[in-house]
């Protein structure tokens, strides 16, 4: 496929084409575009234009087009659009893309865009996920799935899925409920391929099936339906009853976000920006890591006003605070990386204890390496081996105790509740600097005698 | 679903059954375990205990085990089986899997093993694969797939599909070729369900369809079907001819993949290890940066080298060059992040210069707002309205360079088409630490006019 490609000259036509009022040239330039890439040319356009564009197009496609535009510039739209508007592209939608958008809508018109769905089991559905916290499987479901009854016999069965597909993208698998609509087992399509018509649903279905609560978080979704290679997993209530579907496709997106997050807490930044937000939305998201930094740059200040003395005496010590203090950053944030991501992969085993052991060996091991180097290499650019001795020797401490800080604060985070991400971005950073810059000073005042 | 969990008595209770040869009892055990937990248990084994519980549980299940288990694990068990015992393990699994597990081999048996599995369609098809570079969609594809040609009816299509259904572990789409076996559109299995026996699939398909190039890399492969929220896609050669299929979990292998690895260079960890690898490969992945971080505190130490006489006067300007160090680091961490997440996700609009622009009004306004802080608490702290100035002045400076750079590198490496990842990790920070203190000092000097 020629992948598509938003180009200024693009943009300019379309946006000629709307002040011109072409309908009908717009209306064919757009049948062909996908409406994920429909939704990239909206995010582009003046509010007026977009709002012109959707209210131009068959909502079959503005539907979708909604659910993957920028939260803001929906929001913007949802607003130029009347509460009859807004229920016809809901009732395109499928539950879970029309209960997120009906979240995001201001509250006094729900209830009025909600009364005017017409398919009334339809908007039902959404009232029911509108319930559910966005943090939870309950919030990912989707109501559209294909179900079957225990009591059912193939041909039945596949009489009542006919009807029921209709309204099901796509048919992964066909979950069995008993009577009371507790989930008991499952079909597969392909089973259905090639089974005969004649058999009770109870002598051929698969009574094992994977499913999860309603109250799980999403991140334990994604991470059970990627170990166990699942496309769909039903979502059952607190008793067992079958209550929603969670598709792969919104699990790409909770990875893809969670993924997002983490790397951008490592980075310092604290909200989800992209680098098309506004200053404002940016100096938000950056300010308070640096903040941070600050305040951990004045403590070091303050701590190396305590040795001035020695540093009078030695003022080649100073030389070397920043590049003391940028390994210690550099190893408490290659340490906290890797226990965050075995915390989020799941795969750390063993204690607290024998991993704080481990990476007191490794840290010895690397900073031993380092501190030779630094040592041979500094006697002989300052002729001083009592000072190269007191820097390389900081140095191995100061990698060891950054290490057993970096693998010790995510675990702590993790057995507190709280993100273990936040502790790989500057927070660590300035915490080993802080503690880095300590470490140097001690030994040095130690190892020089003075 | 009560989530699987490998705890220390299972663990040696498993042991226990495999030393007391007690057949029976571990396969009743076994059979009830995901093939993805099975790995789980396979992975904290010894190898002969592992190669045993391999050798005695069912290809079936031992197959879909092999590709879940850690490499170095599934080397040694392989090692341990005959050429006969491979090719049974490979005939169970599908193609690509297979293709995998093949390309770890050692060269010198991969035709034995080839030509002991008896189903020579699906040996010549994981040959096939084998041509595929694996860092590409062919490298990623099965040839496992439905496919029908367009001058079938549908009553041959079905019948046939039947057939081919049996090797296929998903049906997601059916694909229709041409009689050269040029991809030309799709069927869905909704479609097929409701559609009518007699029609020729001429007249029903959809002309309509995505697919990708043998060649496209894999990262472009998950970006398409992630934005297109599709769950599989076929794959075609130079000439459009289909050759194979990807699908979604395997797409989401990829993603977690490239995440991680974002993740691992943005913390300056240089290959891909896990926190239980050994002290040896977690030293090889951790030291360069290690290094290059050592190198560039080598520098920062030579230009303040350089500034001897001006410390002597004024030592407390030493005390400020942490702060100023660790606040060029985090800003170049921060804006490369955003604009290598940018170019991750493909949402980087407007020119290169617009972005720096931007940058740079950015860092700006973050530095306005901590120099006025910083201002006034060293002003009140240590009492000298001038040096107070110097070192709030450097800062701004410091930020703004920092964020240029950060934002420059990233697309700079980007452009030269190399991955702009490495630029997020110790490489920012280090450059921007000796940028930092150069302008830091010059600024100073400028200032406090010495």
């Amino acid at each position: 496929m020629t992948p598509f490609k938003l180009t200024d000259e693009l943009l300019a036509e379309i946006q000629q084409l709307i002040e011109n009022r072409q309908n009908d040239s717009l209306r064919s330039l757009m049948e062909e575009v996908h409406y994920a890439d429909v939704a990239e040319i909206i995010d582009e356009l003046h509010e007026d234009q977009a709002t012109y564009l959707i209210k131009l197009l068959d909502s079959e496609k503005t539907s979708d087009v909604l659910t993957e535009l920028d939260e803001d510039v929906r929001e913007a739209i949802l607003g130029n659009l009347s509460s009859q508007e807004i229920a016809g592209e809901l009732a395109e939608l499928d539950t879970d893309d029309a209960a997120d958008i009906v979240a995001e809508l201001p509250k006094e018109i729900v209830q009025e865009v909600i009364s005017k769905i017409s398919d009334r089991e339809h908007a039902r559905d959404i009232v029911d996920l509108l319930r559910y916290d966005e943090n939870s499987a309950g919030g990912l479901m989707a109501k559209e799935l294909v179900k079957v009854y225990d009591h059912w016999t193939v041909l039945t069965c596949v009489k009542e899925m006919r009807q029921q597909a209709e309204n099901v993208t796509r048919v992964h698998s066909i979950y069995v409920v008993n009577d009371q609509g507790i989930l008991i087992g499952r079909l597969s399509l392909k089973d259905l391929l090639t089974a005969s018509t004649r058999s009770p649903i109870r002598d051929i279905y698969i009574s094992h099936v994977d499913s999860v609560n309603v109250n799980e978080k999403p991140e334990e979704v994604a991470r059970i339906m990627s170990k166990y290679d699942l496309e769909a997993i039903p979502v059952v209530d607190e008793i067992g009853r079958l209550v929603g579907r969670i598709t792969i496709d919104d699990i790409v997106d909770v990875i893809r976000e969670e993924a997002d997050r983490d790397y951008q807490m490592a980075a310092g930044i604290s909200q989800d920006v992209e680098a098309d937000d506004s200053i404002w939305d940016l100096t938000r998201a950056r300010l308070p890591w640096l903040f941070l930094g600050l305040i951990g740059g004045l403590g070091a200040a303050a701590i190396m006003g305590g040795f001035e003395e020695m540093i009078a005496r030695h003022a080649i010590l100073f030389f070397f605070t920043p590049l003391i203090a940028a390994m210690a950053g550099n190893v408490g944030v290659q340490s906290s990386a890797i226990i965050v991501q075995g915390l989020v992969n799941d795969d750390l085993k063993g204690s607290v204890g024998n991993r704080l052991i481990k990476e007191m060996l490794l840290a010895l091991l690397n900073g031993v390496i380092l501190a030779v180097g630094l040592l041979v290499f500094t006697w002989i650019w300052k002729g001083s081996f009592p000072t190269a001795l007191a820097i390389s020797i900081s140095l191995i401490a100061v990698i060891v105790v950054a290490g057993v800080i970096g693998t010790f604060t995510p675990l702590f985070l993790h057995k507190r509740g709280i993100d273990p991400a936040i502790a790989t971005g500057p927070f660590i950073t300035t915490s080993n600097d802080i503690f880095g810059i300590l470490i140097y000073f001690w030994i040095a005042r130690f190892v020089l005698g003075i």
